[in-house]
């Protein structure tokens, strides 16, 4: 077997594969929703749900011919869904401790090994985000959490959400590369397989942790990936970082 | 007279404000010229020639409505253009060759307080470019110059050159924030005069060597700006960085 040509600039999907989503939003949204008197209320399945609404969110976009709209409203709207769904009715509650439990999402953790494993990354490859987030959202979360990134690319850039193949398409324009010289990064076999059918190389990250430990709602897109590894501080290694 | 109240983020023109586009590119053309056999040409006004047509070229794709344009490819036009005005033939020469000087623009060294002075205001405010330079360009100038963006903004992400208000706008607009939490910091009073129309505040840089010596072509449009300094270190500790 022989090893694949190394890419020129790695591209990386972030929620799950670089943050941990799931813990973070599951932390706030319990202070959130005590504060709210609704402690009975499980927070891990609430976050499942607010996350949950998200890949119909997309589809809905793209059906309606809805202009590109920042995740952050989307976000806002899904968690007002969310709430409704639990006989919580939003308009009743303070604008101001919504839009700031809506901002969780700018506080994510990064997984123990990212920072580490983009730093060494970094020092080979242009890293960059190819992310359906808003550029101040992923802003905001690498300051927060160190996370270095060359450029922050991703739907809001390209005008395109993932995965859709202008937002692949786009991101290797913009750095100015052929698709097969950018590798995207990612914890989700769904998204690689639609960078594949784009003609870029694909690095998959396993995140076990993603859901909580269910399985993954797009393990049927799973293939032979050019890279594979349980860390990013592994896929540093594997490219010789 | 009150201090202005501080901006939620730093937007920075680049070519001039934090690299000496002048030193860099004369030095790398002195080089080409001679290997083409033609040291006679002063390789300073070979980059003022170059440089020069800038201001004509924006002008010229905004009139024309001619869409949005690397500045890649208007930098290989300009080169084209500056070796035939001094009767040398770009298509007698290597294309790889012709390239590669183009790329000196991807090569230009920070002033010498840029790297310091942009590391200690990134403690405190997101740091982005907006620069009428595309992303390629601006993200290999930052890796080989350690220029350390939090995000690498301006008109291929905008779709808009400046002056145009709309790349000020956009980029407040993509930072989450209202115009008039958003700095400019730039060397030139047309840039900053531009920003101040559209709400932005205004930081100004001088760099007195940015044309060798020689007047700046937007001086008339100088003003008090709400910060101004002899160096992006200085402007930080003005900040309080």
């Amino acid at each position: 077997m022989t090893e694949p040509v190394l890419p020129k600039a790695l591209a990386f999907d972030v929620f799950g594969t670089v943050v941990d989503w799931r813990t973070s939003v599951t932390r706030e949204s319990a202070a959130c929703l005590a504060a709210i008197g609704r402690s009975d209320i499980d927070a891990a399945a609430f976050a499942d749900a607010w996350r949950g609404q998200y890949i119909a969110a997309m589809i809905g976009m793209r059906k309606s011919g809805r202009a590109f709209v920042p995740l952050d409203l989307l976000h806002r709207e899904m968690l007002e869904t969310a709430l409704r769904e639990r006989n919580v009715d939003p308009t009743g509650l303070d604008d101001e401790m919504l839009a700031d439990w809506n901002r969780a999402w700018h506080r994510l953790d990064p997984w123990p090994d990212s920072v580490e494993g983009l730093t060494r990354l970094k020092t080979r490859f242009p890293i960059v985000t190819l992310s359906n987030g808003n550029v101040a959202l992923l802003l905001a979360m690498a300051r927060r959490g160190g996370l270095p990134w060359d450029a922050i690319l991703g739907a809001e850039v390209s005008g395109f959400y993932k995965p859709d193949r202008q937002a692949y398409l786009r991101t290797a324009e913009l750095l100015g590369i052929a698709p097969n010289e950018l590798c995207l990064v990612a914890a989700h076999h769904g998204d690689l397989a639609a960078a594949r059918a784009c003609g870029l190389l694909t690095a998959y990250v396993d995140r076990p942790d993603e859901y909580g430990g269910a399985p993954a709602p797009d393990a049927h897109h799973e293939q032979i990936w050019e890279w594979s590894a349980s860390s990013l501080t592994e896929l540093a290694g594997q490219m010789g970082c």
